[in-house]
């Protein structure tokens, strides 16, 4: 166990209202009223997260779309989010990137805090929604014989980290994916009233899957060809277990059809052996970005 | 204009949206449904907030009562909060004393993140509540010929503060009121539909007097003996600029008497040439803790 995962345990042994169900989940869900409210906490830091010397403005479009995303993940229209902000060296350029994702997606910034402090830059982003569809989806929700399902190629952030690392000055297209994530919220709510699990990758397509798996207490079994990805051939198997790409893993019943862009990657099967099987076979070695 | 102050300003004027009006009074007010909604996101940094090597417990327990405490001066009752967690040398005693500050407000963790970084922990917690009483209390209510009260005594936090620094290694109730603020949630309620005014005293009140004068276009004229101080008398003077104490600092109509244990510090006057006046006269110097 690492100390994360150690820590995670104690948290979850604290976290016992019935709302955190999903701390595994990346959001809680809470009853206010009539309205069902879902609320998501990241955080990340320089070296980690983000690259050190990363253009702020990219490091503050990360960290809202990939909280947006969670909202996504559940169906749900974002009424805003909190910052938790780390003053660095070009905070002027962070504002401007928060201003550009905010406007993009139409989301205000409701209040937050700002720091000084030594090392490494560390933010954190609330970001606060309403379901559109309840039950709200949960990745805990798989069934025997459904179809499982991806919104979109993988495997994009990889190659626009690779670019980034290449060539940092660049203002290039070809690192966009990576710099500029996109949360596919229309999407989560088109999907919301017909799946029985969804999700956002975004520590890769094997962990994730396993996650959801081991949440249902299912048998994911995917067909390795069937995955799209944005990467040459031969590079896909790192595609399935690169993260950052934001995409959503769902799982609908037998027969229906996702009302967006989406590709059938597979089934789900009884619990059996393994949680996680690709083309028959558990997936060996490293399957994803593994925090802590 | 130090960083932070010209980011703040960035940020304001990024934070557009009606819920965001309070972006300077710690809480953003949310209308969700037939339900008022507040919410509040604080960050602390070792070595800024928090003492390195203080007990990650009263780290927890500050992290949580400070973030209350805001929810306090809104009259909220609170839901819950979400944790954004750095990794240190000793998560399970973070855990232990978290786990302890909730239990003592009855309010439940409902998710967060954890990450691990390099250089000073920093931490941040979004607290959430719902309105007790509409409208919800603000800085900005108060009006010339109100009178203005203070909770309890301040100062306690600054000789709780030294009381550590002496000998950190001491289970000492000398440094309770530094390492263990209370948020007075129930005080905030009774208050809330009484008050034209309220806030709480984090960083000095001086400072943070003049930050209600400021809000509300008014002068706030302090009676520097009527203030209740914990503190031996000489040090009177240090304890009306020192933070961490968390009182409340409301304001109230003519007539009106606060349901609670409170002491009346001042009166409000029309705006005049400076915001905030101590038995006459504009106090100088440093009036708290600046951030940044």
């Amino acid at each position: 166990m690492t100390a994360e995962s150690a820590f995670i345990a104690s948290l979850r042994a604290i976290a016992t209202h019935p709302a955190a169900r999903d701390l595994a989940d990346d959001c809680a869900v809470l009853q206010v009223g009539a309205e069902t409210l879902i609320i998501t906490h990241d955080a990340m830091a320089e070296g980690v997260h983000f690259l050190p010397g990363q253009d702020p403005a990219d490091v503050a479009w990360k960290l809202v779309a990939s909280n947006l995303s969670d909202l996504a993940a559940k169906g749900a229209r974002p009424l805003g989010v909190l910052l938790g902000y780390q003053l660095s060296e070009d905070d002027a350029r962070f504002a401007e990137g928060l201003r550009a994702v905010l406007s993009h997606y139409d989301v205000p910034l409701l209040g937050g805090d700002t720091i000084a402090a030594n090392g490494a830059q560390v933010l954190g982003l609330t970001a606060l929604g309403l379901a559109t569809h309840r039950p709200v989806p949960s990745r805990s929700g798989a069934r025997p014989g459904d179809t499982l399902w991806l919104t979109g190629p993988i495997g994009a952030a990889m190659l626009g980290l690779e670019a980034l690392q290449e060539d940092p000055a660049a203002i290039a297209e070809a690192s966009l994916a990576y710099r500029r994530p996109q949360a596919l919220l229309a999407e989560g709510q088109q999907l919301a009233p017909l799946v029985t699990a969804m999700m956002d990758i975004s520590d890769g397509l094997l962990l994730d899957a396993m996650r959801m798996a081991a949440a249902s207490d299912v048998t994911l079994a995917i067909e390795r060809a069937a995955v799209p990805i944005a990467v040459p051939e031969p590079r896909r198997d790192q595609a399935l277990r690169w993260g950052d790409d934001y995409q959503l893993l769902f799982t609908l019943p037998a027969g229906v059809h996702p009302p967006c862009q989406a590709q059938q990657i597979g089934m789900v099967q009884q619990a059996g052996l393994h949680p996680l099987v690709l083309d028959g076979t558990a997936p060996t070695g490293r399957l994803g970005y593994e925090h802590g």
